[in-house]
């Protein structure tokens, strides 16, 4: 059993006792993300009481019938096995528990561990619920970790095809230099062409990083390999963040608890390739189910890379986004007046009877009230009338008592 | 003023009285398309006497009224001039009425009128209310026209690219070969690939016919002239349908107006490209107002051809299809149970509990129980549990005490 508190470590971001700082460091790596009955048991004692009970192994009918109650209010009771299945779960790992070293190798990382409370924290996880992470590993500068409103996560294939890395870097280029942040996930494809652009793109004066990298292992197992200087570039322009503690692989069950992360942190996601199953989808799910908007980029049908996103939008999780000023609009609504596309044609003002009436004008030559009259099927008191409009348009000219097209009309 | 009724013509379609035939023909050469006042009257009157009154110039206050209450209800008074103002418009084309005479033409086409009451008349077009037409003109064989629930159309940019060729190439093939009549509007580009593709898929044993074009002018002025072989072709082997007589020009007034007769004829209107502006972003809103289903084929964000059809989707109008299996849909409901894409990894039927242990196991090693608990954070009697779920499932193999991953799980 590991010394509790004995160490104490302090770092930059410390505003709370450091003995709840090495608590919830010890439970990052005693249970494995989203652990209800852990996070329960956190809920309930608080993290250093939670630690103390795990580590002398005590339960009692009275917290037994506590913690199901708070996972009965979250939805999380069904098939609990109770405390005592928790604790010889957790108990394997306790023996190697060395918190104090932990903090101290994401220090030397350059990094550190947040925690609920301290400053930085970024608060927009709480809406996970009981699902919030016990703690944040972290590298990089989390003093200047964006809120919601200017987070965006653009994930999808690791196997992109040159239109989604196109469109990807546009998007994070362009969103970086509007004073977003770009959330991802570090891995190949879309993921990397979205940090990548994003740290290109970063406006110098923005208050918030360019970019952030959950990672599914910890923050000292940059995965893939190859992504290895890229998220090192992230580390220290941007911040890389994990839930599990530094050593920690990327497993699966990692990698798919780590999406709920992204969807969380960033106020929007935003699919921009994925297959018709792709963990891309599950990030949206997760964004969806925290009532964030989810957005997804169309493609080509013929891509199997646009098959999911199509998915999405077709089943009316995802709403359509062609540009990074789409995915503005769904942090911060549509503009407030900005006109749609531009190209008014000045036929679209005129009334059906204009219209049958410029449809009845010749254009070469010119012709009377009369012959207008039965061409348009307009009395003339009307062909009179909208004669006049036209010319105020600049679409219909009189020659003597004739009238015809006015050249300006295409 | 011409004589009504004098001249008989019968046709093979006729089961109403040919004086009513008569009175239609003539109507539609005096009305333009959707003359709410003229459709008020005939609806008032019926078409003789709608045609009578016209003919000898006489209104009276009571009609008037009762013109004006029809037209309230179909929410068209707004503006209303009164049916002086409408009389004066008419009369100017009363001179060269020749009613008998556009009949004769269109049978020496292979066609004819097709009005209300007849077999073969398209009962969906009634849906327009107010706005269904007076009669049809046609060729070819109306005794095959599709009910709506057969009926698809296709429409989009006339400057199509070779994106927007293929996939409605592709799904008007398919439609038309699953029996399935594809509409569409006889113009360049998307329209033009519709019918074509529809005309060479279309299942010989079909009850209905595999294209239908809707022409803005009259039938026998098939526009735009390079379309007339291909016209020439719908029009015997499928059917080509005006509201206006033979002889009319296709004017821009006449497009517009034509556009709610293919998306009240079909059951949904697929628009497979479209520039931001566009005629077929115009026949999906009329299909929209009839409550009848929009879809639209998603494509490249650089492609301007798209960007009509991403705006539909976007704003919630239209459903994203990709496509001829969910066009359909639109028409039957999903279908029942056919699998949604197949590709079931083994791993998603697994429990969360299931993973861990998945990601804990070696690969290419053996490990202990009590190993495998630490690993995955589990108890030992979750790992036995797990182990023997895995085992059933081919993802894990014992070798004697010991575990690894079993070679079959990739």
């Amino acid at each position: 059993m590991p010394e509790l508190g004995t160490e104490r470590i302090r770092t930059e971001h410390e505003t709370t006792e450091p003995a709840e700082r090495l608590a919830r460091a010890a439970l990052t790596r005693i249970m494995e993300p989203q652990d209800a009955t852990g996070l329960a048991l956190v809920r309930l004692l608080g993290a250093q009481e939670a630690m103390d009970r795990i580590a002398s192994g005590g339960g009692d009918p009275a917290l037994e019938q506590e913690l199901h109650a708070v996972l009965q209010d979250h939805d999380a009771a069904t098939g609990w096995k109770g405390l005592g299945a928790a604790m010889a779960r957790w108990r394997p790992r306790l023996e190697a528990l060395a918190p104090a070293r932990d903090l101290h190798v994401a220090q030397k990382l350059g990094g550190g561990l947040l925690i609920p409370g301290d400053q930085q924290w970024p608060a927009q996880l709480d809406d996970l619920g009981l699902q919030s992470p016990l703690a944040l590993w972290y590298r990089g500068d989390v003093g200047a970790l964006p809120d919601k409103e200017r987070a965006v996560a653009l994930v999808g294939s690791r196997d992109s095809t040159s239109y989604g890395a196109t469109i990807t870097a546009d998007m994070a280029h362009e969103l970086a230099s509007r004073g977003r942040t770009v959330v991802s996930g570090g891995a190949y494809g879309i993921d990397a062409h979205a940090h990548r652009a994003a740290l290109a793109g970063q406006d110098p004066e923005a208050t918030v990083l360019g970019t952030v990298a959950f990672m599914a292992g910890g923050i000292d197992r940059f995965y893939p390999s190859g992504n290895e200087d890229l998220l090192r570039t992230v580390a220290r322009r941007g911040a890389v963040l994990a839930e599990v503690p530094p050593g920690c692989a990327p497993t699966r069950y990692r990698f798919l608890q780590r999406n709920r992360m992204i969807a969380a942190f960033a106020g929007a996601t935003v699919v921009v390739e994925a297959r018709w199953r792709s963990g891309a989808l599950n990030t949206a799910h997760h964004a969806e189910a925290l009532g964030r908007p989810v957005a997804a980029v169309p493609g080509p049908v013929h891509s199997a890379n646009s098959a999911g996103c199509h998915r999405l939008i077709r089943d009316g999780g995802a709403v359509l986004v062609t540009d990074a000023r789409e995915v503005m609009e769904l942090l911060d609504g549509p503009p407030a007046e900005s006109g749609d596309g531009g190209d008014h044609r000045i036929q679209d003002g005129l009334t059906l009877e204009g219209l049958l009436l410029l449809d009845a004008l010749p254009l070469r030559r010119t012709t009377t009230l009369e012959k207008l009259g039965v061409v348009a099927g307009m009395d003339p008191q009307g062909v009179r009338a909208g004669l006049g409009r036209l010319q105020l348009l600049g679409l219909a000219e009189s020659v003597g008592a004739q009238w015809r097209r006015a050249a300006a009309e295409s």
